[in-house]
């Protein structure tokens, strides 16, 4: 067997997942556990927690899905005209059928789309022949490191804490994640100089830096970056000659707009003073349909934008998106959807804004409960999520319980995490899985359970705390 | 940039089919070509060639789509009953929504699915935890390859020709493959002796040889395997401690099927004498939803089955799946409808078997005419498909044609398919983008082009082929 598949590790759907996994049918067969339900907030996975999706996007999916129904009259009682028009305009894009193979690269008609959302978005215009559509955001990512990367010297800068993704991918590449630590104190921000340092460093132990990975909004920190901050990133970039992928997954999940909005890396890289660097800084950055309000994460769709990336290199990402012939079909519409929901004037539009503002203020809200209920436990301090679908608390964990997990043979935020699973269901990932600073422990929760469980799902982590707190005082 | 993608080549979607999309775009900016339409027969794409989905699969697919369909009053007046309750239950299966990840290893629910359909294949049982969904059947390959391969020493047996998606992933991974020849004259047959020396030759060579890949129903060759030769190929499989990777993804695309039915290597390896086989010897089966009558290529859904794996190695298998988070629900759920279609008294049993027949037939019917077409060009021969969805005829080109393509720089077989994209609007693949006995030359081309259009598509080739041997005779 290949020995680099060993040494990958992906928490999000570890050991404790499973062990989720494994309750969940065990609770279904009659057996007894102090709770009745596992509540996953281990993954951003929205509508497993019966988060409802958008109703205009599975209305016009539906249409593209059995065309026949377009042709159906009844279906004109049962659906606003907006949806029937988009339905058809979409079949026309797509030019066949959504059950045949698309261009490797995604279907052409929906990479405009894609390209107009971000002239919308940024202010300057992208070329959709630059846009590659993914089966998600994690497809591309791990074929963007894997032309990046050569062997065991090439290095790509991952933040720590950081999502899996990037870990795992390195490893089964051979390849060297180059750590940079965010700082928790300040909120988990990103410090200039001392990823220069960390670059510095590397190379002077033989690493080839190729590449910067930034998680924006972060993932698992919930952190969102300045515009200051960004242009500086980009400089940086710039003058180490790094490649810069920016994920920017969670660009939606934004819950201080006025105080940190989101900035596209693109739209700092186009606004950035420096007309060499504009033109010559290698950018790469993803989206996904998985995550913001849409969360649909069961279709596996996204897309990557490239920036000044070599013709050369070009043609290698398309014949490597050609090998595994085109993203799927039903990802790509959801897609084009997701960058152009209904508009004002539209049939649609009052009932998409409306669904789209519950599930935001919804999210929101539940961010907030979620944080003072973590700050409201002893020993526990938790950063507020600017963004994302995460909270990241710190645990101080008493030095009986550090012996305990010792003892048992784990690290001490997942003997914690696998305790909380045990005695409420709720299943979260341990810091250790994202990388945490030397002797301090977190684990990652999603925000996600249905708010009118939310109460009650705080009650519980929090009587589980103070017990485990109780049980190993020192 | 990674070297070793700069070595992979995958032609199914090479230059001829970028020169095809070109050419396409050029058609619909009012460019003149000797031809209206663009045909193309460089890949296994139903749809695109205007091949009308399964109505009973899309019905069902549109209620999970949008279950809100599923409460509407009038969904009853235009979908039967079986539709409506299978929809119902699918949902159910999935267990939240269809915008949900599934487990890593896909929904539960669709594997039971998957393993009650072997058992009533192949009159033996499978388990549906040892059968992972995945986003095609290429996907499923990409994956067991890299869990296979360690370094350029791990050697993977791979006919010639083959479907380069093989050797393209082996470039990838940096791993070595084995050629074994297919023998044309004899129908493109599998000599098992020629296929030990192989082994042997590439062992004396110091090549690790880990597996053996075949692909049958055969592609590009369309050779169907008999109940005798599998067991023979089962036998070396074993003596020689090879995993077996059975890629029958054109299972159900089988045209003389009293003479030469399709069997399963699940089957072969069950009903096979040797006790000890049976429950040692390795094997991983692939199926997908992109082929047979069903042709979803668009939604990325298939399975692979593992026999005889090792626990440790099937654990690695899921973790690899997991960092992917899950298989697209949309292909998982037709895959669910594939192998469990309606059956007798059920309300869309007679339309679903009218509709199934009627593609099959047509598809056999186009295959005997390419045949004979082929067969009536001058210097041309082309053996019979006895399943999958193409034809490799081999085509005896003139010296001067071969001086010609020496002089451009290409292959003598892609010379004549890049004169025949722009004489004719056909666009397939070069026998050397599948590999092929030295000095001989051959294509591959789909009997894909809808059955009323077919007579003038076979007239077309008929004539520039004609026109080619006229330009170049020696």
């Amino acid at each position: 067997m290949n020995p680099l598949i060993r040494t990958v590790e992906y928490a999000v759907r570890g050991r404790l997942a499973i062990r989720a996994e494994e309750i969940r049918d065990q609770l279904r067969q009659g057996q007894k556990f102090p709770f009745d339900t596992v509540v996953n907030c281990n993954i951003g996975n929205p509508q497993q927690l019966n988060q409802k999706p958008i109703t205009f996007f599975r209305q016009v999916a539906s249409l593209c899905e059995n065309p026949d129904l377009i042709q159906e009259p009844l279906i004109a009682q049962i659906y606003p005209p907006d949806v029937i028009e988009r339905a058809k305009n979409m079949l026309a894009k797509v030019g066949s059928s959504i059950g045949a193979y698309s261009h490797s690269q995604g279907v052409p008609g929906i990479r405009e789309t894609v390209a107009q959302f971000m002239l919308e978005r940024d202010g300057h215009p992208a070329d959709p022949n630059s846009i590659y559509l993914t089966q998600g955001a994690s497809a591309g990512v791990q074929s963007i490191l894997s032309i990046l990367t050569q062997n065991d010297k090439s290095g790509i800068l991952i933040p720590i804490p950081q999502y899996p993704l990037y870990s795992a991918t390195l490893a089964l590449l051979g390849a060297t994640p180059v750590p940079y630590y965010l700082d928790e104190e300040s909120g988990w921000s990103l410090d200039i100089d001392q990823l220069r340092k960390t670059v510095h460093e590397a190379r002077a132990n033989g690493t080839d830096v190729r590449a910067l990975a930034i998680i924006n909004p972060g993932n698992p920190t919930g952190q969102c970056l300045d515009a200051a901050n960004m242009r500086d990133v980009l400089t940086l970039c710039y003058e180490e000659r790094v490649v810069l992928l920016a994920d920017e997954v969670y660009q939606t999940n934004i819950y201080e707009p006025e105080q940190r909005p989101f900035v596209s890396f693109k739209k700092a890289l186009m606004d950035h003073p420096d007309e060499s660097l504009r033109k010559n800084l290698e950018l790469v950055s993803f989206h996904s349909i998985s995550k913001g309000m849409i969360g649909e994460c069961g279709r596996r769709g996204g897309y990557f934008e490239c920036c000044n990336l070599d013709k050369d290199v070009m043609q290698q990402i398309y014949k490597m998106a050609s090998v595994s012939l085109c993203p799927n079909l039903h990802g790509q519409i959801m897609v084009d959807l997701m960058v152009n929901p209904p508009r004002p004037g539209d049939a649609s539009y009052e009932s998409y804004r409306t669904e789209l503002e519950g599930l935001y203020q919804s999210l929101r809200r539940r961010s907030k409960k979620l944080e003072a209920a973590f700050n409201a436990m002893e020993g526990v301090t938790c950063q507020p999520a600017f963004g994302s679908m995460y909270l990241f608390p710190r645990i101080r964990l008493p030095n009986k319980a550090i012996a305990k997990a010792k003892e048992v043979g784990m690290a001490p935020d997942a003997y914690y995490a696998e305790e909380m699973l045990e005695a409420t269901g709720v299943c979260v990932i341990p810091g250790s899985g994202f990388g945490q600073e030397d002797g301090t422990w977190h684990f990652r929760s999603t925000f996600l359970p249905p708010e009118d469980l939310f109460d009650g799902f705080c009650a519980n982590l929090n009587k589980f705390h103070s017990e485990f707190l109780a049980k190993f005082r020192d």
